[in-house]
């Protein structure tokens, strides 16, 4: 069923009222009144609606039923990611959206090949990759991508969740299914892993030395694309939101 | 440490011998006589050597251990997809090969756009994808790339397997997490993901009859390229295999 995005103030009286580019996209996708429609107030509620009118610049459609969204999992996770080079953000943030991630973040770090100069020109792109793999995957909020800065402030904002992982590849570290599965319960959790080249020893060392898991994902050397999506997946499994 | 991997064969006598390609990659790394390597025979055994010669046309190396490669899981789960449009091929057997696969098949079905006039003629080119993600990802065998033929050829590799999943979007499944949590000791494993489009509904029903588990993965639609991975990093969860 198709699903659209909109401020929830836009619904009155179990009216919804669809402007601006939704409005073209109920007339592309060739809806017609009597067919059914799911609008998502991005707070993770879903209106399932029937289209009443569809004009170029308004459709309206009747509220039938207001549910939670059911894409939505019942852990908050933020991804926090060494900025990689090229295009590896982009598939980062499509992934995680479809996996399931709340935020997601990249700052800078030792071994950051990419140099963030204005990493804020970046954000308009980046969320609208968000909005697309949200609209794409039936999320019930449009996970917002942001910039945290350096290490010490990705580890600040781990820090502030009940479950933070810093994802690291050599060492010592915790086995993430012993580190998860006494964590089956949490609600905010954050993941961090890093850029190309990985972290560096004291990075590890800081991370630990400030309260997170430092965690183990097996022998094998994920790329820095796909670490952040496995770690996400296996949270996700651990708690229950991967059925 | 640099790994290469080479038919057993050429080791004899606590000698290793690498030539070709691999001879002239010893080079381009500036590997030097007295550097450590590992050799994999393909077959998931390591040979850690210390190279004792390295010319352009052949490298000598002295095996000092041979272990069981680390990296490779303890179940051989075999990725069969329906065959995707473009580049997301390449994307899913890179990404499944740093997860851990033992194989990746693609198969032809009711909703496949892309149509494999001469799928052999990808082998080649997809083969080398893996062999790159092997190297890159430390594994010990190299995962091979192959063409199932159509749905039905898929549904009779993954029956001969212990455990056989299938992944539908709607309808009557089973959650994945229950069906991966009576599977923890499984050695192979086939899991089934679907084209753009999906499966049709006698395409599940199908695979249903036959025996295989149809499963859900949450309420978040994965892309096809995406599914795999996920579905693979969570079987690699629950057997063990991600810590």
């Amino acid at each position: 069923m198709a699903r659209f995005f909109m401020a929830g103030t836009n619904i009155h009286g179990g009216r919804a009222i669809i402007k601006g580019r939704d409005a073209e996209h109920v007339q592309v996708l060739r809806l017609r009144p009597g067919e059914d429609l799911v609008i998502c107030d991005g707070q993770g509620t879903d209106y399932k609606c029937r289209l009443v009118k569809a004009d170029r610049e308004q459709a309206e459609a009747e509220v039938l039923e207001v549910v939670r969204c059911p894409a939505e999992p019942t852990v908050k996770v933020s991804v926090l990611c060494g900025l990689p080079k090229g295009d590896r953000s982009d598939y980062i943030i499509q992934k995680s959206v479809e996996a399931g991630a709340e935020e997601i973040l990249f700052f800078d770090c030792a071994r950051c090949i990419a140099k963030p100069d204005k990493p804020e020109k970046k954000l308009e792109r980046w969320q609208r990759i968000a909005e697309e793999a949200a609209k794409q995957s039936g999320r019930g909020i449009i996970p917002q991508v942001g910039w945290a800065g350096d290490l010490a402030g990705a580890l600040d904002l781990a820090l502030k969740k009940e479950l933070g992982l810093f994802l690291y590849e050599t060492g010592e570290r915790e086995p993430l299914d012993r580190v998860l599965e006494a964590s089956r319960q949490v609600r905010t959790a954050a993941l961090i892993t890093g850029p190309e080249g990985g972290f560096e020893k004291f990075e590890a060392d800081l991370a630990r030395i400030a309260g997170l898991h430092v965690c183990s994902m097996g022998e094998r050397i994920l790329r820095c694309e796909t670490a952040p999506v496995v770690a996400l997946t296996a949270l996700m499994y651990a708690t229950g939101n991967l059925s």
